[in-house]
């Protein structure tokens, strides 16, 4: 069954449809979201079943001859996955892929997808990546996998940005999953910083901490700074403000609201697969 | 002949006022710029003797008890020199210096001054250091030394902040001087950051070049960063904006537009040493 076909343009006000099945489908056909699915009855998918529910479906989107940013973290994974397969079954062809990170950039080269930068390809087709939150006006947080400089560099240059997230990444307010808003900052005096970020959201019960990797060690990002996570109590009243507020420290390299960006949004939850576009 | 005495508090309007000495002298005499100097003829005064009297002048604002930023750059190494020199002599004392380069400190800590960070000190009672380009609001483009991002870290933390130039830095408008506007880039995809700077300032005939060492490799700042050095033919419109569509770019970390910040510009020339407080 063919996957309703939805326009990822902006237009003036959000609008969401539900999926009944994927185009392609590579689960055992007991997972198949179908409305009309017949028995045996569907089983519980996991967190990665459904990312990769999402991310078949945002696949549907690229076409031969693009080139496409190419988001980094565990639902971007299967994007990069199965284009790499659309490609070697030669039902893509032409793709040139530009990486959000050094993980997705040795992923995608293990697969064979041609690779270049912003530097030779300043424009882009389309960007796909996952997201940490999505609230009701697309509006996302991003960079707990730590590539948000890289991922809003490449996803501002492209003319579309099609998120894939499972339904456990919406939220009503930014923030407002008690999660992680990373925020990048130079190594030098990342304290003050940290302090300053901190004090900025005292009123939504901000926490912040300096990122650590698993030795311990204060976790270095590709462009070798520093993350600061933000902890909020509460959702980020007004996130045009916050970000730019954030902006504006000195030492603050990127954060991680990325707003006005997203172009659609793919949701995979218990009952199917929706796209959500504004 | 003591220097007149000049407030370096904000006021609603610039005033400048010309000294006829300075407070200590290192010179020979005949260098000294009295107004009612007698013979013999004074000679022609070099840029780094200009540099000098400027810092000489600045430190006189330093008391005893103070957390100072130290700048980077020649004029500032004037500033630091004479700080270590008045410390070591006890007339000053309980002085804490906070170094806005790798540089800085290493010169500071030479000469004995007792160093820390923004991490354990987040107020400083004045900073100085020197400027490449002071207009007439005393607006500033520094970081042609390279050490603009910690320079602004620094001096924005600061309550007071003095800057030292000799005249050939005074320009009616920034970018005036012809000589580099520096932005701190990281080094992902700086080649699209470039081109993407330039073109912002097409109609200035801005052209912007990668900043290179030595050995003709690309500069890298104290924070592992590039420098896209921005060369205008005529003098940027409206400074403001400017800073605002440059930090806007993802990728862009820190950019040499000091604006507001300044709080008095100290001036060498041939006439003598004027001071000009916002």
């Amino acid at each position: 069954m063919a996957a309703t076909s939805l326009s990822i343009m902006p237009s003036s006000s959000a609008s969401i449809s539900f999926l009944t099945c994927r185009r392609r489908i590579s689960f055992a056909p007991i997972n198949c979201l179908s409305s009309s699915s017949p028995s045996p009855p569907a089983t519980v998918l996991s967190q990665d079943d459904l990312k990769k529910l999402a991310a078949l479906k945002a696949v549907e989107y690229v076409k031969s001859g693009m080139v496409l940013g190419l988001g980094t973290g565990s639902t971007a994974a299967f994007v990069v996955t199965e284009i790499g397969e659309l490609l070697a079954s030669g039902k893509l062809q032409d793709i040139v892929g530009v990486p959000t990170s050094k993980r997705t950039y040795e992923q995608a080269k293990s697969l064979g997808i041609p690779l270049s930068t912003l530097d030779n390809h300043s424009y882009l087709n389309l960007a796909i990546d996952g997201a940490d939150e999505v609230d009701p006006d697309l509006n996302l947080v991003k960079g707990r996998g730590g590539a948000l400089l890289r991922e809003k560099m490449v996803e501002a240059a492209s003319e579309k940005f099609v998120v894939v997230v499972d339904e456990t990444k919406l939220v009503t307010g930014l923030g407002g999953s008690g999660l992680a808003m990373p925020v990048e900052v130079v190594q030098f005096c990342w304290k003050y910083n940290l302090t300053r970020l901190q004090e900025l959201f005292r009123e939504q019960g901000c926490e912040a901490k300096l990122r650590l990797d698993a030795d311990g060690k204060p976790y270095v990002t590709d462009n070798s700074n520093y993350i600061v996570d933000l902890y909020f109590k509460m959702p980020i009243l007004d996130a045009s403000d916050a970000a730019k507020e954030i902006s504006s420290f000195e030492g603050v390299v990127e954060h991680g609201l990325f707003l006005d960006m997203a172009s659609a949004v793919i949701i995979a939850g218990k009952d199917g697969v929706s796209v959500k576009a504004k």
